[in-house]
C-alpha cells in the first residue's frame, strides 16, 4: 500500500510579493451571489467600496476602480493624462518601472527614462535636475514606482513631489503603488500625487482582477485636454456614474465584495496606522535575519539605501556563482514554500521575500525559518541564526507595550 | 481615525491538540449541499467512507462511524461490549483515561483504575499482573487509551496486547484511539485491538461531530451477550445496513463529504506511512526545542518514557512557581496562538504543544518560534534556541533524500 507522494500536508507559504495570501474572511466574502449590478443593494457596495478606497488613499478626491488588473490602471493613468506624443519623463527603478514605461512607448508617449542602478528607489534630484532643464514644460508628466516590487527599493515620494515643486515645473506626478497600497503609508493628497495607480492583490488581499485610480484636481482638469482615445478607461463618465456607487459598466460585483470585507479589516477594525507599524516590524525583522545570513559571505539585501528598504518585501542578491532560482525550488519542493523570482536584470541572482498582506509574526518566523533550512539544504554559505535574530527582535516589539504599560 | 485595535492579521495559529486545524479542501468538500441520505448518491458516499476507514484503522472487519463526537464512541464501546455489573480494568494514563472511566461509571459498570502517574503510558506489566489474578475471568475488558492527549504519553498497544495473552486472559481489548488515528502508527487487526474508539477532530483534520468504532470479530461474538440497554450506539442494525453504504438513522452528511476528502488526503495522495513519517519529525523537533529549553532550568517535558513520547502533541511542565497558563495567555495574546492547557491533575502547571494533523515544517516553525518567544514575554527562565535545534533537525531530514538519491 506504501507509496512516495508529493502530497502535501497544511497551508503553502504563498510569500512571493504578491498576489498575497486571501484572507479566509475574504474568500467568504467574495463566495456570495453575484447580485444586480443596477440594483439598489449595489449602490450601497458601491458607496461603501469608493469611499474605503478614499480612506485607502488617504484623499478626498474621486477614486476610479476598474474591473481589470493593475496593467490597466497604468494604462489608464498616461491614456487620461496625456496626448499622443506627449513626453513623459519615467525613472527605471527596476522591473516594473519599466514595464510601465513600455506601456507608455506602445500607447504612442514619447518616455524619458531616467537610468537606475535596481538597487535605489527613484533619484528626487534626478528629477530636478532633468525638469529644470525643461524650460519648455514638454514633460507633461513624471511617473514613477513607489514600492518597486522587482528590488524592494521605494522611492521618497514627498521629496519628489518637493523636487518638481523646486524645479517649478508644472507636470503631472503619477505614483504606482500597486505593492504597497493598503501596506506602507501612503498619502495621495497630502503627498501630492495626481494620480496614485493601484491594484486589489497586494496589501488589499484580494484577488488580482481590480485596480485603482486616485485622481488630484489638477489630473482631471489634465484629463479635459487629453487627446488620446480611450473608452473604457475614461475617467469621465466613471467618476459622473460613480456619485451614487454605480459603474457605466459591469462592475466585478464578487470582488468589491472582497474589497468592502478588506476595507473593513484594514481601516474599520485595524487601523491604517497599525498595518503599516506591522509590516514595518515585518520589513525590519526580515532585515535583520538577511542581515545575519549576509554575514556567511554569500548574500546582501539588494536595496542600499537605508531610506528606501521596503517594508512589503526584501530582496536578496546572491554573490556570483549562487543560483537563486536553484534555490527557490529547493525551498518550494523541501517546504512548500513559494518566494519572488528575481526579475529582469537580476534574473537569477535574485529572490523576494514577501511580508505583506495577510500576515503574522509566526507567519513571518515560518518563512525565515524556510529561506534558513533553504540555505542549509541548497548548500549556499550563510550565518546560522538570522532566524534567531528575527525572533528576537518580534520578541522585543511584544514586550514594548508592557512595558509602556507599566510606566 | 487612528484607533488601537486587537484586529489580527494573518491565520490564527490552533496548536491546541484538537481540534485541528481543518484543510480549506476539506472545508470545500462540506460546503456543498446535504443530500439524501436514502437516494443512490449517498450509498456510493458511505461505502467510500466506511472502507476508507477500515483503511485508517488498518482492520478487514467492520468499522463503525456515529454522527456523534468521540465521548460517544466511548460509550458505545463500553455498552456494546458489556453488561451492566461488568468489571473492566481500566488505567489511569492521565485525563481522559479518567474521563472514559467516568463514563464506565455511569453506565453500570464496575471499572477497576490502575492508578498512573500521567507521566507514562498504560504499563503492560502492571495489567498482566492484574489480569494473572483474576483466576476467574471477571474482567470482562481492558480499556487504555492509546495517545493521552493531556500528557502526550503514548501507551504501548502491541505489548499491553502481549500482556493480556501472556495473562492468558479472555478480556477484550479497548483502545480509544481519539488523538492518535490518522497521525501515529495504529493498526486494529495486526494489534489485536477488540474495540478501536476513533474521533474526527485530530488526525483526520475534521471539524468535531463524528467518531467511530473498529469492531473485532471476538467483540461483535462478545456484543451478542451484552445485556446493557442501548439503541444509538448498537453495533447490529448498524453493520447490517452499513453493507450497502447506508445508516440506520441519519447520518452527518456533510462531514462524511469531508471524510471522503481527508480519506483522499491520507490514504490515497500521501499514504499513510508518509502521515506516520511526517508526525515522527514534528515530534522529534518539537522534542529537541524543548530539551534545549529547558536547560534554563523552567520545564521539562512531560512524558518520562522515551519509547512513549507522543508524535501528535508535546506536553511540557513547568516548574513550581511558573504559571503555564499565564504564559499561554501571554503566547495568545501576543502572538495570536492557542495552545493546549494543562488538564486535571497538571492543570496549571502544563501546556501542550499540538503538531498533528494538517501542519507542515514552517507551520511547526512558526508555532515552536512563538512558543519561544512567549517565554521571553512571559518572563520564564529558557535557554535561547530552542527554535534554532528544531530547524536544524528539520534541514538535516530534508537533505536526507537527497543523500540518499546520490548514494
Amino acid at each position: 500500500m506504501f507509496k512516495y507522494s508529493n502530497a502535501k500536508s497544511g497551508r503553502h507559504f504563498l510569500q512571493i510579493p504578491g498576489p498575497t495570501n486571501v484572507p479566509d474572511r475574504i474568500l467568504r466574502a467574495i463566495d456570495r451571489p453575484t447580485i444586480d449590478h443596477r440594483g439598489p443593494e449595489f449602490g450601497v457596495l458601491g458607496r461603501k467600496c469608493l469611499a474605503g478606497m478614499q480612506a485607502i488613499f488617504q484623499t478626498t478626491q474621486p477614486v476610479v476602480i476598474y474591473p481589470a488588473s493593475g496593467t490597466g490602471a497604468w494604462e489608464a493613468a498616461l491614456v487620461n493624462t496625456l496626448s499622443p506624443g506627449d513626453a513623459v519623463l519615467m525613472y527605471e527603478s527596476g522591473h516594473f518601472a519599466t514595464l510601465w514605461k513600455n506601456i507608455a512607448v506602445k500607447m504612442g508617449f514619447k518616455p524619458e527614462f531616467i537610468e537606475g542602478d535596481w538597487r535605489h528607489g527613484a533619484v528626487p534630484e534626478a528629477i530636478e535636475a532633468r525638469l529644470a532643464e525643461d524650460k519648455a514644460h514638454t514633460i507633461k508628466a513624471v511617473a514613477v514606482v513607489h514600492n518597486e516590487t522587482s528590488t524592494g527599493c521605494v522611492s521618497r515620494i514627498p521629496e519628489i513631489r518637493a523636487a518638481i515643486d523646486r524645479a517649478g515645473h508644472p507636470a503631472l506626478l503619477l505614483v504606482d503603488t500597486v505593492s504597497s497600497i493598503g501596506s506602507l503609508e501612503y498619502k495621495h493628497d497630502a503627498w501630492g500625487a495626481d494620480v496614485t495607480v493601484g491594484g486589489s492583490q497586494k496589501g488589499l488581499m484580494l484577488p488580482p482582477g481590480m485596480s485603482f485610480n486616485a485622481i488630484s484636481a489638477k489630473a482631471l482638469a489634465a484629463a479635459k485636454n487629453s487627446k488620446s482615445l480611450k473608452s473604457f478607461w475614461g475617467w469621465e463618465e466613471m467618476i459622473s456614474i460613480n456619485k451614487n456607487g454605480y459603474f457605466p459598466y459591469t462592475p466585478n460585483t464578487n470582488l468589491l465584495y472582497g474589497l468592502s470585507e478588506a476595507i473593513e479589516m484594514l481601516v474599520e477594525e485595524e487601523g491604517l496606522e497599525n498595518v503599516f507599524a506591522r509590516h514595518h516590524r515585518f520589513g525590519e525583522a526580515t532585515r535583520r535575519a538577511v542581515r545575519h545570513w549576509a554575514q556567511g559571505g554569500a548574500m546582501e539585501i539588494l536595496c542600499q539605501d537605508e531610506r528606501e528598504h521596503s517594508d512589503a518585501l526584501t530582496a536578496v542578491l546572491l554573490t556570483q556563482g549562487h543560483n537563486a532560482d536553484a534555490l527557490r525550488r529547493v525551498i518550494l519542493e523541501n517546504f512548500d514554500m513559494s518566494l519572488g523570482q528575481g526579475l529582469g536584470e537580476v534574473s537569477g541572482r535574485v529572490f523576494r521575500i514577501g511580508h505583506l498582506g495577510d500576515f503574522n509574526d509566526l507567519t513571518l518566523m515560518g518563512t525565515l525559518a524556510g529561506v534558513e533550512m533553504g540555505f542549509e539544504v541548497a548548500g549556499i554559505p550563510y550565518r546560522k541564526g538570522g532566524a534567531q535574530a528575527a525572533m528576537d527582535y518580534l520578541a522585543e516589539c511584544a514586550k514594548k507595550p508592557a512595558l509602556k504599560a507599566a510606566a
